[in-house]
């Protein structure tokens, strides 16, 4: 049903492309061969590009470094969304004293931590200063003692009527190719049933990691949705969230979805690509 | 815990308010009484505002006729934001040709109609022009035979892989004081359910209504977040929506949350309004 | 990975052969060509076996009937074990007076009516008899108008603090080749989650249905689990049900899963049968 | 709405009774203050007790022993029906032979061990032995580390087509007055949804467990359902499971729900105890 098309063909039709980070351009390897080659293009032919991704692990500044340690060189901080500005910016907005207890690593705690607000590893949450809690965030699966946190969590959201903020929506994310691990996202969710509560998510196929791309985008040149287009591995956030969004949608076999699952997936899922290309390459 | 404060005293502080339709200015009776003295405060006042609404049964011109005729003649169209135009939005960047099939009223279909999209009710829809169906709309409960388009509903996403737009998220609806109806929200998570697939959703909570409430606003001042609240009688649609989104929040207690259950709710729930009034009217 | 077995070389194994009916007995077009040999090698094989089927449209008794019109006149009433008459029992059990009010056709509501327990159609009830409602019962898709009824039945649940008794768990049921019909299960589920209150539902794949079976069979000779085998088409009701009441199971190739798909959905889902095979014909 | 009830004019109509064990009989303090004037009276009335329980923790036997050290004599390990004895018959039944990996505690595996059966802790599957893993189980919340070993669990369920088994379908479970710990019930949820198969559960309130009781019982008197009746603390586990397979239910205040909210938890739920007691202890 669905024609495979070359990824160059397709992005001559766009002036900007929003890229998902991993299974597009980087896997458990490292990058994806040949992806400097998308970039050299993009920057020759003066088409914009952004990176968005569920990723509240680090800031776009760390996330930057890394693609220049693997010799990307054009992946830039100010071209990187991730769920984590979301969160971030959220407590800017309606957080503005007392601690943020969070899961995570010290990293993703250091770049959520704004002005008027301290970070707190849910660890060091004790009797005496868990009145200062006003907001409990998931940033990343690591960091922490699961066991001990996990259930120290559970009984924190209980006592104190707090907002609780997911800073990324996988359930699960790829370690290398035949095994994955289970991502905050997950263990949110498990709480969330547990304590019976409404918690805050951040991140694709949700709207507002597009319409942030999105802002940020038009405050560097006028376009319209029709000139942008999504590219991602995964149907059910790339492809759905784009879609919502109102892009056209591209999505690679280099990542989630094999080549020869595609058809299925989409036709079980109801989610359809505006394009299928091999990779996001251009040869 | 949570403090009541009046109305006027809240908006003061703001630039900008967003309201919900029912529950906050009208209700199954007709309007809220008293609730022309907040519009008449608020043009005083030169205060924007506007009305964002689950509402997908009729155009942002057919919902001010009504408030007209009901004597409210502040609510004009351009400042009413429903959820059948982001489902309008989508069918124009998304779905450029053939026929959208619909479950709703004529009224409701008229408004989405598109150039170069042609809509059909489910119950028109054959043998011969099932192929020309490129999208299915939830618009309105009423209009159309339960049992037999329901049905042919189902049946139809299964013979096609078609994007499904829902573009009234809610469950239910006020009838009078003691009924409710099933609306058309509920309808389709029935049917997603049955055909397996994933469908497309606009309405609070989800944030894609606020933004384009927020870029509607922007376009004729310049504001910021945290100069707008969003006024609403629902924890889960209009203040979880509004939260998220990150702007400050107001509950009324003139619709679904009553005054006796408001702590309750917000405990239980842990969506926490920036704050309570009895309504939103300005005494 | 699973090898496809002849099905006379799986029964011979075991004492006693539970059997779906819809996808392994009949089909939209009537009786699965073949069927009456496995009844009369059953016979001559001295071997007890029994229809578990989720059907709550009519009594055993209409159902043997039915049997014996299209020819097969081995299945007798006192074989067929019905979702019908688990909610039968039920009401005799825990609903003693009042009305059972209903959605269903009226032969649906015979069948359970019991002693000191009065059946009503939804579209019956009234301000006057409302009170008198202590059950309501989900019975069939047919045989009421859903428009109306369906939202009558979300105000009397919203009205009354009573049992909800869903008899047929299934979400849809097939009506052709190519066709399937909404079944009364997915209106349950629609109303459960607008009124947010817990139905009673019975229906494979829940164990009370083969308990039933089981608690019969043993009224009538000396076995036990491992001298049993379930025959079904569907992995998640016949085969999740039978696997988890501790009996051996066959999926058959002839109704919901078909050949290509097995495997692939066996992996998916995780709901092993022990056998396969083609169809449940004894050639 | 409800009338209160003393637990001795309740019991007074029925021969037999089943009691949940947390927050009826015991609690995180030890024996509820009383509970052994009860068991002293139905032996003086010569009425037959189980105790029907979500906890895979550790045998009967061991169960037992715990009551008796606390003084509570009355309690033998042949009146204690837990969910880990559904899970050792399903595995004796359904798995003959290879290992059955486990999540909890050495205790909790070595109590379902079964002929041809070897159990292993997840942590001690690897490469060599993955391929004779034919059941992983899900005990207990203590026992293994939580990151490696969950994270094991998942990645052994997408390499293995293989039946989990939850043990123990609680979320949670009460540690002290005023702190809850994450039950292996809400752990394999969350697997579950990451490894999109579907698992086998046996606890309250499913039917399975009553049946299990039920057949016990009346192994050793003649008893219909009439003459059963079912205690608990929680709706909706002991009260909706009891309800469903056909008991009287009796709701007592000695545990998760409380005297102030019991009406408007049995109004919203639709949970319906046929008779409320202030607690099981007859005075």
């Amino acid at each position: 049903m669905n024609n495979i098309y070359t990824f160059r063909e397709v992005i001559d039709q766009y002036k900007v492309v929003f890229f998902d980070a991993f299974g597009v351009i980087k896997n458990y390897k490292g990058l994806v061969p040949g992806i400097e080659k998308t970039f050299a293009y993009l920057k020759a032919e003066k088409k914009e590009y952004f990176i968005v991704t569920n990723d509240a692990s680090r800031s776009p500044k760390q996330l930057a470094e890394r693609y220049h340690q693997m010799g990307l060189k054009a992946i830039t901080d100010d071209r990187i969304i991730s769920s984590g500005m979301l969160a971030k910016e959220y407590l800017e907005l309606k957080v503005n004293e007392g601690i943020a207890a969070f899961l995570g690593t010290p990293e993703s705690a250091h770049y959520i931590e704004s002005a008027g607000l301290k970070t707190l590893p849910v660890s060091e949450v004790t009797a005496r200063n868990i009145h200062d809690v006003n907001a409990m965030v998931f940033l990343d699966d690591e960091g922490f003692e699961w066991a001990r946190d996990l259930n120290k969590t559970v009984n924190i959201l209980r006592k104190r009527t707090i907002p609780a903020i997911v800073a990324n929506t996988d359930d699960a994310y790829p370690l290398n190719i035949g095994e994955i691990c289970i991502a905050v996202g997950s263990m949110a969710t498990m709480i969330e049933n547990i304590v019976g509560k409404e918690f805050i998510r951040f991140g694709k196929p949700d709207s507002q990691m597009f319409m942030f791309a999105y802002d940020l985008v038009r405050s560097r040149l006028q376009v319209n949705k029709k000139e942008i287009v999504m590219v991602g591995d995964t149907l059910h956030t790339d492809i759905l969230g784009g879609n919502k969004f109102g892009l056209d949608t591209i999505l690679v076999l280099s990542g989630n979805t094999l080549a020869g699952d595609a058809e299925t997936r989409i036709n079980s899922t109801g989610i359809i690509p505006t394009y299928i290309c091999p990779s996001a390459v251009v040869e």
